[in-house]
Protein backbone atom coordinates (compact mmCIF):
# COMPACT_ATOMS: atom_id res chain seq x y z
CA UNK A 1 0.00 0.00 0.00
CA UNK A 2 1.30 3.38 -1.10
CA UNK A 3 0.95 6.18 1.62
CA UNK A 4 -1.23 8.89 0.10
CA UNK A 5 -0.46 12.97 0.74
CA UNK A 6 -3.89 14.47 1.56
CA UNK A 7 -4.80 17.95 2.02
CA UNK A 8 -8.18 19.56 2.81
CA UNK A 9 -10.14 22.73 2.25
CA UNK A 10 -13.43 22.52 4.56
CA UNK A 11 -12.83 21.63 8.07
CA UNK A 12 -16.32 21.03 9.03
CA UNK A 13 -17.55 17.82 10.24
CA UNK A 14 -17.03 15.82 7.19
CA UNK A 15 -13.35 17.02 7.27
CA UNK A 16 -12.89 15.96 10.66
CA UNK A 17 -14.21 12.37 10.53
CA UNK A 18 -12.42 11.98 7.17
CA UNK A 19 -9.43 13.50 8.30
CA UNK A 20 -9.20 10.84 11.64
CA UNK A 21 -9.58 8.08 9.44
CA UNK A 22 -6.67 8.32 6.74
CA UNK A 23 -4.42 9.33 9.52
CA UNK A 24 -5.45 5.63 10.95
CA UNK A 25 -5.27 4.52 7.72
CA UNK A 26 -1.89 5.26 7.25
CA UNK A 27 -1.86 8.51 4.95
CA UNK A 28 -0.73 11.36 5.51
CA UNK A 29 -2.71 14.87 5.89
CA UNK A 30 -0.35 17.58 4.28
CA UNK A 31 -2.48 20.78 4.73
CA UNK A 32 -5.82 22.04 6.12
CA UNK A 33 -7.13 25.42 4.91
CA UNK A 34 -11.37 26.86 4.92
CA UNK A 35 -12.13 30.13 3.91
CA UNK A 36 -13.30 31.02 7.43
CA UNK A 37 -10.00 30.50 8.91
CA UNK A 38 -10.09 29.21 12.50
CA UNK A 39 -11.66 25.59 11.99
CA UNK A 40 -8.68 24.99 9.69
CA UNK A 41 -6.44 25.97 12.31
CA UNK A 42 -8.08 23.69 15.41
CA UNK A 43 -8.29 20.98 12.24
CA UNK A 44 -4.68 21.28 11.37
CA UNK A 45 -3.20 21.84 14.80
CA UNK A 46 -5.61 18.23 15.64
CA UNK A 47 -3.67 16.37 12.50
CA UNK A 48 -0.33 17.50 12.73
CA UNK A 49 -1.15 19.06 9.59
CA UNK A 50 0.06 22.70 7.43
CA UNK A 51 -2.73 25.47 8.33
CA UNK A 52 -2.99 26.93 5.16
CA UNK A 53 -4.54 30.56 5.04
CA UNK A 54 -5.30 30.58 1.05
CA UNK A 55 -6.85 27.90 -1.31
CA UNK A 56 -3.26 26.42 -2.05
CA UNK A 57 -1.65 22.99 -1.33
CA UNK A 58 1.75 21.80 -1.14
CA UNK A 59 3.59 20.86 -4.07
CA UNK A 60 3.88 17.07 -2.96
CA UNK A 61 -0.52 16.92 -2.28
CA UNK A 62 -1.35 13.59 -4.30
CA UNK A 63 -5.12 14.36 -3.37
CA UNK A 64 -6.87 17.60 -2.70
CA UNK A 65 -10.27 16.96 -0.64
CA UNK A 66 -13.22 19.92 -1.01
CA UNK A 67 -14.82 18.94 2.19
CA UNK A 68 -17.13 21.52 1.80
CA UNK A 69 -21.22 22.25 1.81
CA UNK A 70 -22.67 21.09 -1.39
CA UNK A 71 -23.32 24.64 -2.56
CA UNK A 72 -19.95 26.01 -2.47
CA UNK A 73 -18.14 23.34 -4.49
CA UNK A 74 -18.08 24.45 -7.75
CA UNK A 75 -17.25 28.40 -6.44
CA UNK A 76 -14.35 26.63 -4.00
CA UNK A 77 -13.17 24.22 -6.80
CA UNK A 78 -12.85 27.54 -9.23
CA UNK A 79 -10.79 29.35 -6.73
CA UNK A 80 -8.00 26.62 -5.37
CA UNK A 81 -4.70 26.14 -7.01
CA UNK A 82 -2.82 23.33 -7.43
CA UNK A 83 -0.16 21.44 -8.75
CA UNK A 84 -0.65 19.62 -12.19
CA UNK A 85 -0.21 16.18 -10.76
CA UNK A 86 -2.72 16.84 -7.81
CA UNK A 87 -5.92 14.80 -7.64
CA UNK A 88 -9.26 17.45 -6.83
CA UNK A 89 -12.47 15.29 -5.50
CA UNK A 90 -15.48 16.41 -3.13
CA UNK A 91 -17.68 14.65 -1.12
CA UNK A 92 -20.77 15.76 -1.88
CA UNK A 93 -24.03 13.46 -2.68
CA UNK A 94 -25.79 16.19 -4.95
CA UNK A 95 -23.27 17.77 -6.62
CA UNK A 96 -22.01 16.61 -9.91
CA UNK A 97 -18.46 15.64 -10.88
CA UNK A 98 -19.01 18.63 -13.64
CA UNK A 99 -18.84 20.67 -10.67
CA UNK A 100 -15.24 20.61 -10.55
CA UNK A 101 -14.83 22.02 -13.99
CA UNK A 102 -12.40 19.61 -15.10
CA UNK A 103 -11.28 17.30 -17.89
CA UNK A 104 -8.92 14.99 -15.61
CA UNK A 105 -7.34 14.33 -12.53
CA UNK A 106 -10.78 15.10 -10.71
CA UNK A 107 -13.12 12.94 -8.74
CA UNK A 108 -16.27 12.58 -6.38
CA UNK A 109 -15.27 10.52 -3.14
CA UNK A 110 -18.65 10.64 -1.56
CA UNK A 111 -19.41 8.52 1.73
CA UNK A 112 -22.70 7.33 2.68
CA UNK A 113 -23.54 7.92 6.18
CA UNK A 114 -24.13 10.95 8.24
CA UNK A 115 -21.89 13.54 10.00
CA UNK A 116 -22.50 16.04 12.99
CA UNK A 117 -19.41 17.92 14.35
CA UNK A 118 -17.69 16.31 17.54
CA UNK A 119 -19.24 12.88 17.02
CA UNK A 120 -17.42 10.47 14.87
CA UNK A 121 -19.07 7.55 12.61
CA UNK A 122 -17.15 4.38 12.76
CA UNK A 123 -15.74 5.36 8.81
CA UNK A 124 -14.66 1.34 8.25
CA UNK A 125 -17.80 0.42 8.21
CA UNK A 126 -19.27 3.04 5.68
CA UNK A 127 -19.68 2.47 1.51
CA UNK A 128 -17.40 4.99 -0.43
CA UNK A 129 -19.17 5.97 -3.84
CA UNK A 130 -16.62 6.86 -6.26
CA UNK A 131 -16.41 8.78 -9.80
CA UNK A 132 -13.17 10.16 -11.53
CA UNK A 133 -12.59 11.98 -15.13
CA UNK A 134 -10.14 9.13 -15.77
CA UNK A 135 -9.34 5.73 -15.16
CA UNK A 136 -5.91 6.48 -12.84
CA UNK A 137 -8.11 8.55 -10.85
CA UNK A 138 -10.40 6.35 -10.53
CA UNK A 139 -8.21 3.82 -9.20
CA UNK A 140 -6.45 5.80 -6.58
CA UNK A 141 -10.33 6.76 -5.00
CA UNK A 142 -10.97 3.07 -5.66
CA UNK A 143 -8.21 2.53 -3.14
CA UNK A 144 -8.52 5.15 -0.85
CA UNK A 145 -12.15 4.00 -0.55
CA UNK A 146 -10.89 0.04 0.09
CA UNK A 147 -8.92 1.49 2.89
CA UNK A 148 -10.76 4.06 4.66
CA UNK A 149 -14.50 2.31 4.71
CA UNK A 150 -16.43 -0.70 3.89
CA UNK A 151 -15.59 -0.42 0.19
CA UNK A 152 -15.66 1.78 -2.53
CA UNK A 153 -18.54 1.44 -5.41
CA UNK A 154 -19.00 3.04 -8.92
CA UNK A 155 -21.47 5.53 -9.23
CA UNK A 156 -21.75 8.07 -11.34
CA UNK A 157 -22.92 11.77 -10.71
CA UNK A 158 -27.04 10.85 -11.89
CA UNK A 159 -27.08 7.78 -9.72
CA UNK A 160 -25.66 9.40 -7.11
CA UNK A 161 -28.09 12.12 -6.89
CA UNK A 162 -30.80 9.03 -5.70
CA UNK A 163 -28.96 7.73 -3.53
CA UNK A 164 -28.47 11.14 -1.47
CA UNK A 165 -32.44 11.94 -1.78
CA UNK A 166 -32.71 7.65 -0.29
CA UNK A 167 -30.47 8.75 2.32
CA UNK A 168 -32.19 11.65 3.44
CA UNK A 169 -35.06 9.46 3.71
CA UNK A 170 -32.91 6.84 5.77
CA UNK A 171 -31.60 9.35 8.38
CA UNK A 172 -33.18 12.73 7.98
CA UNK A 173 -36.65 11.76 8.07
CA UNK A 174 -36.69 9.03 10.20
CA UNK A 175 -34.17 11.11 12.71
CA UNK A 176 -37.54 13.59 12.55
CA UNK A 177 -39.94 10.78 12.79
CA UNK A 178 -38.60 10.23 15.97
CA UNK A 179 -38.12 13.51 16.98
CA UNK A 180 -41.81 14.19 16.45
CA UNK A 181 -42.70 10.87 18.42
CA UNK A 182 -40.52 12.36 21.36
CA UNK A 183 -42.26 16.28 21.06
CA UNK A 184 -45.96 14.20 20.95
CA UNK A 185 -44.50 12.28 24.22
CA UNK A 186 -43.19 15.36 25.89
CA UNK A 187 -46.47 17.36 24.96
CA UNK A 188 -48.50 14.62 26.64
CA UNK A 189 -46.47 15.05 29.95
CA UNK A 190 -44.19 12.42 29.70
CA UNK A 191 -39.81 12.34 29.43
CA UNK A 192 -39.06 12.33 25.79
CA UNK A 193 -36.12 9.97 27.06
CA UNK A 194 -38.96 6.93 27.33
CA UNK A 195 -39.28 6.80 23.59
CA UNK A 196 -34.89 5.68 23.53
CA UNK A 197 -35.40 2.16 23.69
CA UNK A 198 -38.02 2.44 21.33
CA UNK A 199 -35.06 4.16 19.01
CA UNK A 200 -32.76 1.42 19.82
CA UNK A 201 -35.18 -1.68 18.73
CA UNK A 202 -36.22 0.09 15.76
CA UNK A 203 -32.53 0.04 14.26
CA UNK A 204 -31.93 -3.46 15.74
CA UNK A 205 -35.02 -4.68 14.30
CA UNK A 206 -33.94 -2.64 10.70
CA UNK A 207 -30.20 -4.18 10.94
CA UNK A 208 -31.23 -7.73 11.64
CA UNK A 209 -33.96 -8.14 9.49
CA UNK A 210 -34.09 -5.23 7.10
CA UNK A 211 -36.70 -2.52 7.78
CA UNK A 212 -38.86 -3.70 5.16
CA UNK A 213 -39.48 -6.98 7.14
CA UNK A 214 -39.47 -4.67 10.30
CA UNK A 215 -42.47 -3.07 9.82
CA UNK A 216 -44.66 -3.15 12.37
CA UNK A 217 -48.08 -0.73 13.38
CA UNK A 218 -51.75 -0.14 12.80
CA UNK A 219 -51.04 0.84 8.93
CA UNK A 220 -49.18 -2.23 7.58
CA UNK A 221 -51.75 -4.75 9.65
CA UNK A 222 -54.52 -2.12 7.90
CA UNK A 223 -56.02 -1.52 11.64
CA UNK A 224 -58.39 1.73 10.40
CA UNK A 225 -59.80 1.32 14.04
CA UNK A 226 -56.60 2.49 15.24
CA UNK A 227 -55.69 4.92 12.97
CA UNK A 228 -58.82 7.13 13.12
CA UNK A 229 -58.32 7.22 16.19
CA UNK A 230 -54.81 8.42 16.10
CA UNK A 231 -56.08 10.97 13.01
CA UNK A 232 -58.60 11.98 15.92
CA UNK A 233 -56.47 12.69 18.62
CA UNK A 234 -53.46 14.73 16.28
CA UNK A 235 -56.36 17.00 15.40
CA UNK A 236 -54.35 19.17 17.78
CA UNK A 237 -51.82 19.66 15.16
CA UNK A 238 -53.23 19.72 11.32
CA UNK A 239 -49.45 19.11 10.36
CA UNK A 240 -49.00 15.86 12.24
CA UNK A 241 -52.60 14.43 11.26
CA UNK A 242 -51.52 15.27 7.63
CA UNK A 243 -48.33 13.73 7.80
CA UNK A 244 -49.95 10.63 9.79
CA UNK A 245 -52.30 10.16 6.94
CA UNK A 246 -49.75 10.56 4.36
CA UNK A 247 -47.39 7.68 5.72
CA UNK A 248 -49.74 5.47 6.87
CA UNK A 249 -51.74 5.81 3.41
CA UNK A 250 -47.99 4.81 2.08
CA UNK A 251 -47.05 2.12 4.05
CA UNK A 252 -50.60 0.71 3.05
CA UNK A 253 -49.96 0.69 -0.41
CA UNK A 254 -46.39 -0.49 -0.07
CA UNK A 255 -47.05 -3.61 1.76
CA UNK A 256 -50.73 -4.26 -0.77
CA UNK A 257 -48.12 -4.36 -3.50
CA UNK A 258 -45.81 -6.65 -1.71
CA UNK A 259 -48.78 -8.82 -0.77
CA UNK A 260 -48.28 -8.66 2.86
CA UNK B 1 -40.20 -10.35 46.20
CA UNK B 2 -43.37 -12.69 46.04
CA UNK B 3 -43.32 -14.95 42.81
CA UNK B 4 -46.40 -14.11 40.88
CA UNK B 5 -48.90 -16.70 38.77
CA UNK B 6 -49.52 -15.38 35.36
CA UNK B 7 -51.33 -16.61 33.12
CA UNK B 8 -51.69 -15.53 29.41
CA UNK B 9 -54.52 -14.99 26.50
CA UNK B 10 -52.71 -14.50 23.66
CA UNK B 11 -49.21 -16.28 22.37
CA UNK B 12 -48.16 -14.07 19.74
CA UNK B 13 -45.39 -11.57 19.60
CA UNK B 14 -46.09 -9.71 22.44
CA UNK B 15 -46.92 -12.83 25.00
CA UNK B 16 -43.99 -14.69 23.65
CA UNK B 17 -41.48 -11.59 24.94
CA UNK B 18 -43.26 -11.15 28.28
CA UNK B 19 -43.34 -14.76 29.28
CA UNK B 20 -40.23 -15.31 28.45
CA UNK B 21 -38.54 -12.26 30.55
CA UNK B 22 -41.53 -13.25 33.73
CA UNK B 23 -40.35 -16.78 33.46
CA UNK B 24 -36.64 -15.31 33.80
CA UNK B 25 -37.58 -12.93 36.51
CA UNK B 26 -38.38 -15.76 38.50
CA UNK B 27 -42.40 -15.56 37.81
CA UNK B 28 -44.60 -18.46 37.15
CA UNK B 29 -46.11 -19.10 33.78
CA UNK B 30 -49.36 -21.32 34.76
CA UNK B 31 -51.33 -21.35 31.45
CA UNK B 32 -51.68 -20.26 27.91
CA UNK B 33 -55.04 -20.35 25.88
CA UNK B 34 -55.43 -18.78 22.65
CA UNK B 35 -58.34 -18.65 20.37
CA UNK B 36 -56.97 -20.51 17.43
CA UNK B 37 -54.93 -23.29 19.33
CA UNK B 38 -52.19 -23.85 17.76
CA UNK B 39 -49.87 -20.92 18.94
CA UNK B 40 -50.71 -21.16 22.81
CA UNK B 41 -49.62 -25.35 22.49
CA UNK B 42 -46.05 -23.89 21.08
CA UNK B 43 -46.41 -21.25 23.43
CA UNK B 44 -47.34 -23.55 26.53
CA UNK B 45 -44.65 -26.25 25.84
CA UNK B 46 -42.25 -23.22 25.70
CA UNK B 47 -42.88 -21.89 28.94
CA UNK B 48 -43.60 -25.56 31.00
CA UNK B 49 -47.08 -24.34 31.12
CA UNK B 50 -50.34 -25.29 31.11
CA UNK B 51 -51.93 -25.37 27.96
CA UNK B 52 -55.87 -24.31 27.84
CA UNK B 53 -58.55 -25.11 25.50
CA UNK B 54 -61.09 -22.65 26.74
CA UNK B 55 -60.87 -18.98 27.93
CA UNK B 56 -60.38 -20.39 31.35
CA UNK B 57 -57.70 -19.77 33.91
CA UNK B 58 -56.28 -22.38 37.02
CA UNK B 59 -57.78 -21.38 40.51
CA UNK B 60 -53.87 -20.41 41.96
CA UNK B 61 -53.88 -17.47 38.80
CA UNK B 62 -52.60 -13.95 40.00
CA UNK B 63 -52.56 -12.27 36.95
CA UNK B 64 -54.42 -12.84 33.79
CA UNK B 65 -52.65 -11.32 31.06
CA UNK B 66 -54.69 -10.45 27.87
CA UNK B 67 -51.83 -10.54 25.10
CA UNK B 68 -54.21 -10.20 22.10
CA UNK B 69 -54.48 -7.35 18.70
CA UNK B 70 -55.80 -4.50 20.24
CA UNK B 71 -59.31 -5.13 18.18
CA UNK B 72 -60.06 -8.30 20.16
CA UNK B 73 -59.04 -6.90 23.86
CA UNK B 74 -62.34 -6.03 24.37
CA UNK B 75 -64.60 -9.05 23.05
CA UNK B 76 -61.94 -11.48 24.54
CA UNK B 77 -62.07 -10.04 27.95
CA UNK B 78 -66.26 -10.23 28.12
CA UNK B 79 -65.73 -14.25 27.02
CA UNK B 80 -62.69 -15.14 30.14
CA UNK B 81 -63.53 -17.18 33.07
CA UNK B 82 -61.70 -15.87 35.99
CA UNK B 83 -61.47 -16.63 39.80
CA UNK B 84 -62.67 -13.31 41.63
CA UNK B 85 -59.10 -12.71 43.48
CA UNK B 86 -57.36 -12.63 39.61
CA UNK B 87 -56.27 -9.42 38.40
CA UNK B 88 -57.16 -9.07 34.44
CA UNK B 89 -54.55 -6.83 32.69
CA UNK B 90 -54.49 -6.06 28.68
CA UNK B 91 -50.86 -5.13 27.04
CA UNK B 92 -52.59 -2.40 24.50
CA UNK B 93 -51.32 1.26 23.65
CA UNK B 94 -54.76 1.87 22.10
CA UNK B 95 -57.58 0.32 24.12
CA UNK B 96 -58.57 2.04 27.46
CA UNK B 97 -59.10 0.46 30.74
CA UNK B 98 -62.57 0.49 30.36
CA UNK B 99 -62.70 -2.27 27.30
CA UNK B 100 -61.83 -4.98 30.29
CA UNK B 101 -65.55 -3.59 31.38
CA UNK B 102 -65.01 -3.95 35.23
CA UNK B 103 -64.87 -2.18 38.20
CA UNK B 104 -62.17 -3.99 40.52
CA UNK B 105 -58.21 -6.13 39.98
CA UNK B 106 -58.42 -5.00 36.49
CA UNK B 107 -55.82 -3.38 34.51
CA UNK B 108 -53.74 -2.08 31.90
CA UNK B 109 -49.71 -3.38 31.68
CA UNK B 110 -48.47 -1.58 28.19
CA UNK B 111 -44.96 -1.72 27.56
CA UNK B 112 -43.78 0.86 25.38
CA UNK B 113 -41.55 -1.16 22.61
CA UNK B 114 -42.36 -2.99 18.88
CA UNK B 115 -42.76 -6.75 18.77
CA UNK B 116 -42.02 -9.17 16.40
CA UNK B 117 -42.43 -12.84 16.40
CA UNK B 118 -39.12 -14.49 16.94
CA UNK B 119 -37.26 -11.34 17.53
CA UNK B 120 -37.36 -10.72 21.25
CA UNK B 121 -36.50 -7.47 22.63
CA UNK B 122 -34.66 -6.67 25.60
CA UNK B 123 -37.51 -6.16 27.99
CA UNK B 124 -35.28 -4.71 31.29
CA UNK B 125 -34.77 -1.84 29.32
CA UNK B 126 -38.46 -1.30 28.66
CA UNK B 127 -40.38 1.24 30.57
CA UNK B 128 -44.37 -0.17 31.10
CA UNK B 129 -47.06 2.16 31.49
CA UNK B 130 -49.50 0.82 33.90
CA UNK B 131 -53.17 2.24 35.42
CA UNK B 132 -55.66 0.25 37.66
CA UNK B 133 -59.09 0.50 38.65
CA UNK B 134 -57.96 0.29 42.30
CA UNK B 135 -55.07 0.58 44.47
CA UNK B 136 -53.90 -2.71 44.97
CA UNK B 137 -54.20 -3.77 41.17
CA UNK B 138 -52.20 -0.47 40.80
CA UNK B 139 -49.95 -1.75 43.27
CA UNK B 140 -49.46 -5.17 41.69
CA UNK B 141 -48.61 -4.07 38.16
CA UNK B 142 -46.01 -1.44 39.69
CA UNK B 143 -44.18 -4.10 40.96
CA UNK B 144 -44.50 -6.29 38.13
CA UNK B 145 -42.95 -3.42 36.24
CA UNK B 146 -39.87 -2.68 37.78
CA UNK B 147 -38.97 -6.15 38.06
CA UNK B 148 -39.72 -7.34 34.03
CA UNK B 149 -38.54 -3.59 33.04
CA UNK B 150 -36.55 -0.56 33.33
CA UNK B 151 -39.40 0.61 35.71
CA UNK B 152 -43.52 1.35 35.73
CA UNK B 153 -45.03 4.85 35.06
CA UNK B 154 -48.87 5.85 36.25
CA UNK B 155 -50.56 6.70 32.79
CA UNK B 156 -54.29 6.53 32.05
CA UNK B 157 -55.94 5.77 29.44
CA UNK B 158 -55.89 9.31 27.77
CA UNK B 159 -52.49 9.65 28.22
CA UNK B 160 -51.71 6.24 26.67
CA UNK B 161 -52.91 7.10 23.51
CA UNK B 162 -50.54 9.95 23.46
CA UNK B 163 -47.74 7.35 24.21
CA UNK B 164 -49.19 4.65 21.26
CA UNK B 165 -49.22 7.40 18.52
CA UNK B 166 -45.90 8.82 19.56
CA UNK B 167 -44.49 4.97 19.23
CA UNK B 168 -46.09 5.16 15.41
CA UNK B 169 -44.11 8.17 14.45
CA UNK B 170 -40.65 6.95 16.55
CA UNK B 171 -40.96 3.31 15.40
CA UNK B 172 -43.27 2.51 12.74
CA UNK B 173 -42.89 5.80 10.12
CA UNK B 174 -39.21 6.03 11.11
CA UNK B 175 -38.84 2.29 10.21
CA UNK B 176 -40.93 3.37 6.99
CA UNK B 177 -38.41 6.03 6.26
CA UNK B 178 -35.34 3.60 6.18
CA UNK B 179 -37.46 1.31 4.06
CA UNK B 180 -38.02 4.00 1.43
CA UNK B 181 -34.85 4.77 1.43
CA UNK B 182 -33.50 1.29 0.93
CA UNK B 183 -36.77 1.22 -2.07
CA UNK B 184 -35.06 4.61 -3.80
CA UNK B 185 -31.36 3.08 -3.60
CA UNK B 186 -32.27 -0.31 -5.25
CA UNK B 187 -34.96 1.38 -7.29
CA UNK B 188 -31.00 2.83 -8.68
CA UNK B 189 -29.69 -0.36 -8.96
CA UNK B 190 -27.56 -0.04 -5.72
CA UNK B 191 -28.18 -3.32 -3.02
CA UNK B 192 -30.51 -1.73 -0.44
CA UNK B 193 -27.93 -3.19 2.47
CA UNK B 194 -25.47 -0.52 1.86
CA UNK B 195 -27.85 1.97 3.45
CA UNK B 196 -27.55 -0.16 6.52
CA UNK B 197 -24.33 1.43 7.81
CA UNK B 198 -26.29 4.78 7.56
CA UNK B 199 -29.60 3.02 9.71
CA UNK B 200 -26.66 2.16 12.59
CA UNK B 201 -25.16 5.61 12.99
CA UNK B 202 -28.63 7.23 12.55
CA UNK B 203 -29.85 5.31 15.69
CA UNK B 204 -26.47 5.55 17.60
CA UNK B 205 -26.72 9.81 16.95
CA UNK B 206 -30.49 9.94 17.86
CA UNK B 207 -29.60 7.02 20.96
CA UNK B 208 -26.66 9.81 22.08
CA UNK B 209 -27.46 13.41 21.67
CA UNK B 210 -31.41 12.79 21.26
CA UNK B 211 -33.21 12.83 18.01
CA UNK B 212 -33.83 16.48 17.83
CA UNK B 213 -29.97 17.86 18.07
CA UNK B 214 -29.29 14.55 15.62
CA UNK B 215 -31.11 16.60 12.65
CA UNK B 216 -28.70 16.97 9.59
CA UNK B 217 -29.59 16.99 6.34
CA UNK B 218 -31.20 19.48 3.21
CA UNK B 219 -34.28 20.53 4.97
CA UNK B 220 -32.63 21.74 9.18
CA UNK B 221 -30.07 23.64 7.05
CA UNK B 222 -32.60 25.56 4.58
CA UNK B 223 -31.08 24.21 1.44
CA UNK B 224 -33.78 25.10 -0.89
CA UNK B 225 -30.90 24.24 -3.90
CA UNK B 226 -31.20 20.35 -2.65
CA UNK B 227 -34.78 19.99 -1.72
CA UNK B 228 -35.84 21.30 -5.12
CA UNK B 229 -33.27 18.97 -6.91
CA UNK B 230 -34.45 16.00 -4.83
CA UNK B 231 -38.05 17.04 -5.84
CA UNK B 232 -37.25 17.08 -9.61
CA UNK B 233 -35.55 13.71 -9.43
CA UNK B 234 -38.52 11.95 -7.11
CA UNK B 235 -41.14 12.99 -10.26
CA UNK B 236 -41.34 9.17 -11.03
CA UNK B 237 -43.30 8.85 -7.80
CA UNK B 238 -46.02 11.27 -7.01
CA UNK B 239 -46.37 9.63 -3.71
CA UNK B 240 -42.85 9.85 -2.67
CA UNK B 241 -42.58 13.79 -3.72
CA UNK B 242 -45.76 14.63 -1.44
CA UNK B 243 -43.98 12.53 1.57
CA UNK B 244 -40.74 14.33 0.83
CA UNK B 245 -42.16 17.38 0.47
CA UNK B 246 -44.22 17.63 3.61
CA UNK B 247 -41.57 16.25 6.01
CA UNK B 248 -39.11 18.62 4.67
CA UNK B 249 -41.67 21.37 5.36
CA UNK B 250 -42.16 20.01 9.08
CA UNK B 251 -38.32 20.36 9.39
CA UNK B 252 -37.96 23.16 8.65
CA UNK B 253 -41.10 25.11 10.44
CA UNK B 254 -39.71 22.86 13.96
CA UNK B 255 -36.61 24.22 13.73
CA UNK B 256 -37.39 27.98 13.11
CA UNK B 257 -39.67 27.54 16.17
CA UNK B 258 -36.83 26.09 17.44
CA UNK B 259 -34.55 29.01 16.07
CA UNK B 260 -31.80 26.79 15.09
Amino acid sequence: MSAFNISFIGAGNVAEALSARIISAGHNILSVASRSGASAAVLAAATGAEWRRDLSVPDNCDILVLAVTDSSVSEVASAVTVPDHTVIVHTAGSVPLSALMRTSRAGVFYPLQTFTKGFIPDLSKVPFFVEATDESTLKVLKELGNQLGAGAWDCDSERRRYLHVAAVFTNNFSNFMMTTGEAIASGAGFDPELMRPLIEETARKALHAGPSAAQTGPAVRHDTRVIKSHLELLSFSPEYQKMYRIISRMIIDFYKEKGR
